[in-house]
């Protein structure tokens, strides 16, 4: 049974379910129509074979109020979408006078293969939506109680005719909002059923959640109830895992450190062993970094930490690489080796190999350290090398911004 | 009604259906089904989602033989494949010991989240499939006349275990060509839809080719024909190429660095300012990097060149900290500072913003120096200031491994 505000993408080409191209249609417009309002029930890639394709469009027509089809418009007997929307909606096709001169008008004079008058055509009744970047126009129209648009397959051509014409179309007939009713956060240095739980344990009436794992970060989206509501759930949220963790908007954590360095007025010198240059890479990911990265060291060997940071030597052997000691030397020695004003270092065990019964696997020692103050916190990882690197990064990220901000942090990372 | 090998890929996620996150699951598993003879009906991104997802699985086990299921597997409400899967096969479910016990010694003896218990679970008599890379371990088994596969979502989980497991299975009950049937090769530094024409010209009869986009390399696959024309397809495309762009195997630029330097017997110093750590992120993801990595340097900012690697002021006075003398200074001064044995240098303007007339973005010089010898090579990029830095890194990892092998990489080098 058909919701309102409800759409399916269907892309048509062999050449998708070959693994040939990779398709892109079924992100781009369903993250184009989930921000305005539709609750997108399928995308699918399907073949160009009649009876797959048929059978995908009446399914398509009786779950959702919106079904965009992308491909199948060319002029070859491959290309089935004209035929295939014109038989759902019982009409014939209609050969169209303007969209042939303007097919002949892109070939400029050069002879047109016959086949090519296949794209002028479109099921009566249905209105063209003129391809600027193409010789394929789309087109749209009703099957049973559903909107179809069918559009061109190359993304040059599709995503100028979705912005330009279709998302318009849409936006009128279903008076969809915008993106403004939803809440968007962050969770960071939280396990994915850690936070489900959070979520699950702050229900507030109405308010619905979803969740998006990046390799830094897990965004969340708080949807539905009204803005009241939302904010309520988001401050549960808050005070359930703590403000270090939970974050208002869509936020990176370099973004986050960045944004403590701006206020500061202060630049960031980074000195990591087990993360390898993963902190260097997350700050100048962002463009504009040189406002507030000054530079880092990879002290990978012992001797990259002796000789570019200055950390006694002694101290490794006494300690260890991945030890309070240690970590703290190779702060403050970025730091007096830098102009920069803060210092960041990082020194663990990523594993597979390289744990021992004392410091197994996923032992992380961070440090922040600015002029005549420095601290240091241990953590302990699980998961897979990448995953330790990963939210080594994270955590000296954060310890980093908390340094700054003057935050009783030893508080604050002590149950990690 | 089912044909023999015909299958259907399911790709389970909200995130997919609105858009957050791109499937890349469709593309992948439909071009590796191709290859062992199937006819790939179709591929489906379907929201968490009880009714949708189960309608989904209900038609996939009419239609296909085989049915491989991505995600849905991890511990939350959300991840619903295990009883779904359940459901329509008409069994319970059934709590695994040795899975729980592989969960745990994943976790290292922190406390585990009861929801996990969830992963240890599969339909009963469905065997499983332990999963090496992360938690949740996949399963098989029958659903009226098909073969579901579970599979995890990530896709550094749920490749290794289609290539290790899923893929020898579906080619021993169906009786397809298996994965000794196939020659992989890694192309480096080549755009995607060159390398398709490339592909496309060395065609040799009874060959297939697949391709897959990583963010440091592509992957290839050539199928079909027998072993001798395989190899002769691959021949054909690496004189097209060259040498240097073309590799057998599927090897990461950090897997061919890390062996040059094995070879030689040297370690590695990086000397970085666009690519901001990126290059010894890359070096230190391969467990055991410690025998060739040394350490580096992110000279981001000037100030970091010039105290960190001895670069001469006057030097990014007149020519700039993107010029062919800035980076053979921070190369040699990195190899000066260090106790390595060869030192890699770049320096470029990634953008978006920084480009002149005479530098545009893209700009990237790289260098590499060893005792008494250096490099440096000049490039231009397109693209994002993500691919840029990526670009970058690639290209100044196999600057390296050539000025390594003594090879007169300049030529190699000049047409790219």
């Amino acid at each position: 049974v058909s919701r309102p505000r409800t759409a399916a993408v269907i892309c048509a080409g062999t050449e998708l379910t070959e693994g040939i191209i990779q398709d892109t249609h079924v992100r781009f417009l369903s993250s184009e129509l989930t921000a305005m309002g539709f609750t997108v029930v399928r995308g699918v890639q399907v073949p160009d074979n009649r009876g797959l394709f048929s059978e995908e469009l009446a399914r398509a027509v009786k779950d959702a109020r919106v079904v965009v089809i992308s491909g199948g418009l060319g002029p070859t007997s491959d290309d089935l979408t004209r035929e295939i929307v014109a038989e759902a909606a019982g009409v014939p096709l209609e050969f169209h006078d303007e969209a042939w001169a303007a097919i002949k008008e892109r070939f400029r004079g050069r002879s047109l293969p016959e086949s090519n008058r296949k794209q002028a055509m479109a099921p009566r009744g249905f209105p063209l939506l003129a391809n600027p970047n193409g010789t394929a126009p789309g087109f749209y129209g009703m099957v049973e109680s559903a909107l179809v648009v069918a559009l061109p397959g190359p993304p040059s051509e599709l995503r100028p005719l979705w912005t330009s014409r279709a998302a318009a179309l849409l936006a009128e007939r279903f008076d969809a909002p915008g993106a403004a009713d939803v809440l968007w956060g962050t969770s960071l240095m939280v396990p994915e059923s850690a936070l489900e739980e959070a979520l699950r344990d702050t229900g507030v009436e109405g308010v619905t959640w979803g969740t998006r794992v990046d390799e830094d970060r897990i965004s969340f989206s708080l949807r539905g109830g009204d803005e009241e509501r939302r904010a309520r759930a988001f401050k549960d949220l808050t005070r359930h895992l703590g403000p270090v963790r939970i974050r208002a908007g869509d936020r990176k954590p370099a973004e986050l450190l960045t944004q403590a360095l701006r206020g500061a007025g202060v630049t960031l010198v980074t000195a990591e062993s087990c993360t390898g240059g993963l902190l260097g890479k997350w700050m100048t990911d962002l463009p504009g970094s040189t406002a507030v990265y000054w530079g880092g060291i990879v002290a990978y060997s012992n001797e990259a930490k002796i000789r570019l940071l200055g950390v006694d030597a002694r101290i490794l052997e006494a300690a260890g690489a991945v030890s309070e000691q240690a970590v703290l030397a190779m702060a403050v020695g970025a730091l007096d080796r830098s102009g920069a004003g803060l210092a960041v270092a990082v020194s663990g065990i990523a594993g597979p190999d390289g744990g021992t019964a004392e410091k197994p696997v996923g032992t992380v020692w961070a440090a922040s350290a600015r002029q005549g103050d420095a601290r240091a916190v241990k953590f302990s990882f699980a998961g897979s090398r990448d995953l330790v690197r990963r939210r080594s990064a994270v955590a000296s990220m954060l310890l980093a911004e908390a340094f700054l901000g003057g935050k009783g942090f030893l508080d604050t990372f002590a149950n990690w």
